[in-house]
């Protein structure tokens, strides 16, 4: 059971540090991840380029590598970010998209696990495909149920140390020993590209403020997990499709307040 | 005259197969691209990397090359889409941003389309300069009337078996033997970035229903652009700039009906 | 004392040529970019492929390279624009996004500076580091007062005849031998991605059509930033959020009277 006043540091932690949260990510979502993030408070930055991804990775507060579209530049920017993250201590977030049946993808991402991640962060099918146990779902949906994933989220965990944030109905945070269940959330964020990807983001920013707290990085997680399930459930009701969703998504996320964070099931 | 009975199917069949849409595309619209498909109730990726491109293309329903913006990488990303489509007899719809003046995407897309797109998707301009009767458009501006490129259009439909769609202010559907024309629509699509290109991606889902009905590629087509109208003809009724325009589209083309299709011309 | 008769022209100026801009920016905000120039009445290209961005450029009425995320096909492309913008005497914008300590954008920005941008554009951590007098910011933060980047901006603009445009709470319009400050202004500006990249390729829309008056770049640059203070506080007026000012940011700008301009500060 996750202390609700956890997920309040957690979220205070974000607005009061600003943390400057690296990205490496696919090109549809690029702006609506940086806009989520400037909404909660963070600093986005995107440097994926040869060269300065390392270096800036390793002043950031927190570092994303997301691999919806991999280019053979984003690649090996990736490969020296996630080094010069691991060498520096900065939180990281992995964000295996699609991998299963994608050759480049796939081969990077079960490369960058074993480099250990703080966090790993997909759907069950990205999470079965990346202990190697399924063979993906296709695209970025999820064809498979949280609960099916926990096997592979666990082998994750113990092997290489990371936190596993599997998205679904309900979303499930998974260490090596514990599983924190988190619910609540918007079924239109279904209907918006990036909404599990700016996630991503989202939890860097999480875990990277939360090394100025009481704050472990599986609090963290579940916490940023509550945070954008609240912000969704607060957007859905004012939507009537997912243009207005995506507008009172932002706003939500810039005006949430730890009351509506009772809104959301924790368990 | 086209019965209006079939774009209701054709919608129909977008939301209830909900099809897999592959897109290669530019890099300004690819955020807006995949929430038109998500609006309407496609599942859009885009995957325009070598290696990738051409496997996820054969497990599509249908696949998008837009050459707004086309990188190397991208180019031969496409060579290998397109040959996929066409070798697993996926349905792919050409886009040729401002092909004529400018040298890779004009020799791409010469290239590309004796291949047989199932589409070809452009303004006056750009399918006048495809076909190579003209100098193209600048940038991406229709200067060119719609009916001064039927005779560009007929020979594309002719020597590649294409429908070609030539959007302008009543867009024309042309095969090698008919022509459908669809009225209504929005102005303010012009004032927002990616409108054409996003119908693109629009039209990839609809053929690659269609598949699924009685419904040929030329009236999927159609009745792509209707929905397309009819949404932008709500959404505008409803802005009071390009911001909120763009804001009540994404929810039109969601809440859409086939009631609201009555309102768009169509001979 | 900036005659605001030259605001008014220089805004009727860009709404009545609707200036073509070609745009080599970050994959973060060329959506939002593109749609601040529509929304405006400019025209908006991204043209930054090697081999078209040089052919593109000269026949631009304006150009912006931004070096937000450089690629080495952005690198490349980026010489190829400016030299051809020079040798056409095309007005060209350069935003030297978070130079100082990433190697490729910091060479190459200073590499481009001696080519005589018409304009530069940043705020001040970035206008330092170009002149090359400090250490620049921490991703694109504004770190340091707009006041101590001026020696650097006259800096500049003696050596290449630029004018340096410095965004800060009141933006300061540098020239050789005179400041014009442009107070105003959206606080919630910096809550969403891209608001200091797409007012560079807005400048270029106005130094571009200025050619067609009798309005100075150094005016075309401050009536640019008048009218995109004047735009941002009507927005912010009418927003809840961040999500809702972006939107009513382009409803704004499409708006925007010569009326509305005259609430922002200007000397």
């Amino acid at each position: 059971m996750m202390d609700r006043a956890i997920v309040s540091s957690a979220l205070e932690a974000v607005r009061e540090t600003s943390p400057l949260v690296s990205c490496i990510t696919n090109s549809v979502v690029t702006n609506f991840t940086a806009n989520v993030l400037l909404a909660i408070g963070a600093a986005p930055a995107m440097v994926d380029i040869v060269g300065e991804a390392g270096p800036f990775a390793s002043i950031a507060s927190g570092l994303l590598i997301n691999l919806g579209t991999p280019t053979p530049e984003q690649r090996e920017a990736a490969r020296e970010a996630a080094s010069a993250a691991v060498a520096a201590d900065v939180p990281w977030v992995l964000d295996p998209v699609a991998v299963g049946a994608l050759v480049h993808r796939t081969d990077l991402a079960r490369e960058l696990v074993t480099m250990g991640p703080t966090v790993v962060r997909g759907n069950a099918s990205e999470i079965i495909a990346l202990a190697g146990e399924g063979a993906g779902g296709r695209g970025v949906d999820a064809s498979d149920e949280v609960e099916s994933a926990f096997e592979a989220a666990q082998l994750i965990a113990r092997n290489y140390g990371s936190v596993v944030a599997i998205s679904g109905a309900t979303d499930a945070i998974v260490s090596a020993d514990q599983i924190i269940r988190v619910g609540g959330g918007a079924e239109m964020l279904t209907r918006v590209t990036g909404g599990g990807c700016a996630l991503g983001a989202f939890l860097a920013a999480f875990v990277g403020a939360a090394k100025t707290r009481a704050v472990t990085p599986l609090e963290a997680v579940a916490a940023g997990h509550a945070v954008y399930s609240a912000a969704g459930e607060i957007a859905q009701e004012k939507a009537s499709g997912p243009g207005t969703f995506q507008m009172h998504f932002l706003d939500s996320l810039y005006l949430v307040s730890t009351d509506d964070l009772d809104r959301i099931p924790l368990s």
